[in-house]
């Protein structure tokens, strides 16, 4: 299935020079959004994964049901003040300025076998800061999963360590593609 | 399964004199995520249900779940400015103020049959908004469907025009019940 034609690509958002790839197209479609999660799912279906986890919040919608698919639990990694319990966080660096990511301090048995998804891998540290959540509940992290490696960016955090799948890989040559596939997703970007 | 010994109760979240409840702890168990996606998707596997709605974040993960065992689409209605082509907004009034959610204003083709889920259904403003957003596109929602209806809350929003059906239900003696499971959930929530 040629996913990429499903993913919407929309100049300078949210800020001016980036390319946002919206994935809110391929998720309405019935087709491209089982596709996706089997196909991922497929990729894990031999080994034991205890969990999933993934980050608030894209990470949230293909993640949970990549736990179903491989009767994993699911851990929330969440942004500050949203989890209830008591929490460990991760800070990593944004390129301007700090994000943070918490998990609660429960959520992983030392041991435990975890996945990582998100949508997109762009400079990996989003990525990182899960893993060392992980880590640091004494779980083990082989594996991450991607909907979409985003290889025209600079990885920042050294993932190395991670065998890394992702369905889609972009390039420079994605953002010089002309829209040339479904047009009626882009006429109304407009906003 | 006793799907609510794997839900944390915890009071005075985010507020003084609310009580939260924390799904994060059925979530992490693979045996409870998977009955809890079988069983809501159960319910609808002999309705054609083209779209599954679900609000930002924690709808997501069930929600996406959901859309796979069904086969659905799933249209993601999200906070303001998060959504990258043009959208359409519902505001809807909160115990403070008031919220607003959007979707892409391509997500619903009219005549299509839109299934809602959250997590949790309190006053019911925020489905409400859901299903207006698919209405004003010309889709067709008759049901919807939560992990937990919080039936000691006043419904604000009129639902009587939904079909409505929610896994857990939760009165005044949930509010009431002593903590008598799963103590090590709540031993830290000194947070």
């Amino acid at each position: 299935m040629d996913l990429k034609s499903h993913i919407a690509r929309v100049p300078d958002f949210p800020h001016k020079g980036v390319t946002f790839w919206d994935v809110s197209t391929l998720l309405q479609n019935a087709d491209a959004l089982a596709y996706t999660i089997s196909a991922l799912a497929d990729h894990y279906r031999s080994q034991a994964i205890d969990k999933i986890i993934a980050p608030e919040s894209r990470g949230f919608l293909i993640g949970g049901a990549i736990a179903k698919e491989l009767h994993a639990g699911f851990v929330l990694a969440r942004k500050p003040g949203k989890l209830p319990r008591k929490t460990i966080r991760e800070e990593y660096a944004l390129e301007y300025g700090i994000a943070a990511l918490e998990v609660h301090a429960d959520s992983i048995q030392p041991g435990e076998h975890v996945l990582l998804f998100d949508d997109v891998l762009a400079t990996g540290g989003t990525a990182n800061a899960c893993a060392r959540l992980v880590e640091r509940q004494g779980g083990e992290i082989d594996d991450m999963c991607f909907l979409m490696d985003l290889q025209y960016l600079p990885k920042t955090a050294d993932l190395s360590r991670f065998n890394i799948f992702s369905l889609l890989q972009y390039t420079e040559k994605d953002l010089r593609h002309p829209f040339d596939t479904k047009p009626s997703l882009f006429t109304e970007i407009a906003k």
